[in-house]
């Protein structure tokens, strides 16, 4: 993607002239209570507690500069820890971002990152924006984010909270990351939007591309699902990061049970990185707007489909 | 350093068995409502405040295998990101930790990571915990702490603060960390505790020089006394990281004013990394245990030795 290369450099620039095109570029947290350019920030927590989680964008393993833009990269790094907080039922508040980037990387290219953080917060978590983080060098591009978010007086929703007889419900649609991925494997691109050559698809299946290589590039979790189903009376929720039966798997062995699919799950049983929730509910809820069902809480443990043990093995990036 | 090397290594093990092997030596916070584990942790903020700040090592431009064990950066990086805490006058509580490690990396160097981190809060911020994190690959070694800290119902001890008339007052030895890296250029090895070839030096030397590298490799900043300090009525402060003299300037410019310095700066207006305290007091406080007079605020702006105005250059990571 051409928003990579480019003058001036950071090295050309120096810190001082990057930081000063990133800043006025991030949103404020409206729980702001003193921004960057301290030794550190300081934010409300209304509720008293605060919940925290973070997550990382490594260049090579986890993105391609020849895949994702700048904006692309600061989107998706912001999707992802917003969707964590989100899935403890907590209402993300605000980010850091610490970045590491080469000294030939063009400021324009900080700017971007700095882009798609700010229209991410804006368009999945209105309110939440960046207090701080740190910029330093490294020869691959390296994009670390550490999320909040406020419970509002509710009590987190765990994995470990399913019990037998809940309701398994997921929101989203399934697969459209994975699909995205293959995509991208297969020569397509995001911006400016190609499919592959020789790629003889009608308009339908166009659009369709373009939505999935948005959902693996640019996810955009639902995350006001996921504070309703918090609100609802959820027992057990997760964000669906490394595929849907695996993650299952996370929830059944921290609450001592089995997940049990149905029809719903055929077919995205492996589906990642889509960043819906996976939620259970107590029997008789009215599953909250976006839930469908997709199975239930069975005594047992591990995942099942129709009642016959599925196999999840993890995903691990050391070994993938 | 040895402690880089052997087997097996996190490819061998994978993710699960890494995690495994770190997570239990990591010190849990006495704020921990609900620890690592889930999507993400909850902690109390019993002030209703936190304080937040993060701070990168990334092997090449912050830190070198040859030089630093792991222990050494584990707990390097505690202690710069809870000084960063501090100097906004706020009691430590907590630290995220996100690690992207090459794979051929061995689990006993993220086992000596974490020693790091968890021996340096026991010993510079008891109570202070390792909430979570993230691990993830990468071709060098990096590591991002972010940190939390509680008010305890005081403000923020400002950079802007700083009044004409106020006491400049430092912490600890000045200068000691940089000798260390000139110690270590030369040859100069922690652990095993080495001096250069050739180097003829008496004990009290080599005793010396054993405390600029640890000032170097594990600094222990006096965090107490940047609580003191704003329990004493600093009108404004930060951790001295990329020297005395720049980082004075950082004071001046946010509060509109000059720092003037006296004899007790002459010698260490470049020492960088000591992670002491800066501080200005009004005039007339009773400079709390472990501060120093080193100068005043006067009217002007910049940085000046006896009056004569100095050239701060600031430090650049991208241009260095």
């Amino acid at each position: 993607v051409d928003a990579w290369t480019g003058s001036p450099t950071v090295g050309e620039a120096g810190e001082l002239t990057a930081l000063a095109a990133i800043l006025p570029r991030l949103p404020a947290s409206s729980l702001r209570l003193l921004g960057p350019g301290d030794d550190a920030a300081v934010i409300a927590a209304p509720d008293g507690r605060y919940v925290v989680t973070s997550d990382s964008m490594v260049e090579g393993p986890d993105f391609l500069r020849a895949w994702s833009s700048p904006y692309d990269l600061g989107w998706k790094l912001a999707a992802v820890n917003l969707a964590d907080v989100a899935a403890m039922g907590a209402r993300p508040t605000a980010l850091v971002v610490a970045l590491a980037v080469p000294r030939d990387l063009p400021v324009a290219a900080l700017e971007g990152i700095a882009d798609g953080l700010r229209e991410a917060c804006e368009a999945l978590a209105p309110g939440c924006g960046v207090e701080g983080g740190d910029l330093a060098e490294s020869p691959v591009v390296t994009a670390v984010a550490t999320a909040f978010g406020d419970l509002e007086g509710r009590d987190p929703v765990r994995r470990s909270g399913a019990r037998i007889g809940d309701i398994v419900a997921t929101t989203g649609a399934l697969g459209w990351a994975t699909q995205g991925w293959r995509w991208l494997e297969r020569g397509a691109r995001l911006e400016p939007f190609s499919l592959p050559e020789g790629a003889d698809v009608g308009e339908a299946t166009r659009v369709r591309a373009r939505s999935q290589l948005l959902a693996q590039l640019r996810p955009s979790p639902k995350l006001g699902h996921a504070i309703a189903a918090a609100v609802a009376g959820a027992t057990s929720m997760l964000d669906i990061s490394d595929g849907l039966a695996l993650d299952a798997g996370r929830i059944a062995a921290a609450s001592g049970v089995r997940i049990d699919f149905g029809d719903g799950a055929v077919g995205v049983l492996d589906a990642a990185e889509d960043h819906a929730f996976l939620t259970t509910f107590p029997p008789g809820v009215t599953l909250p707007d976006g839930f469908s069902p997709i199975g239930s809480v069975v005594e047992g443990s591990g995942v099942s489909l129709h009642g016959e043990p599925l196999e999840t093995l993890g995903w691990d990036p050391f070994r993938a």
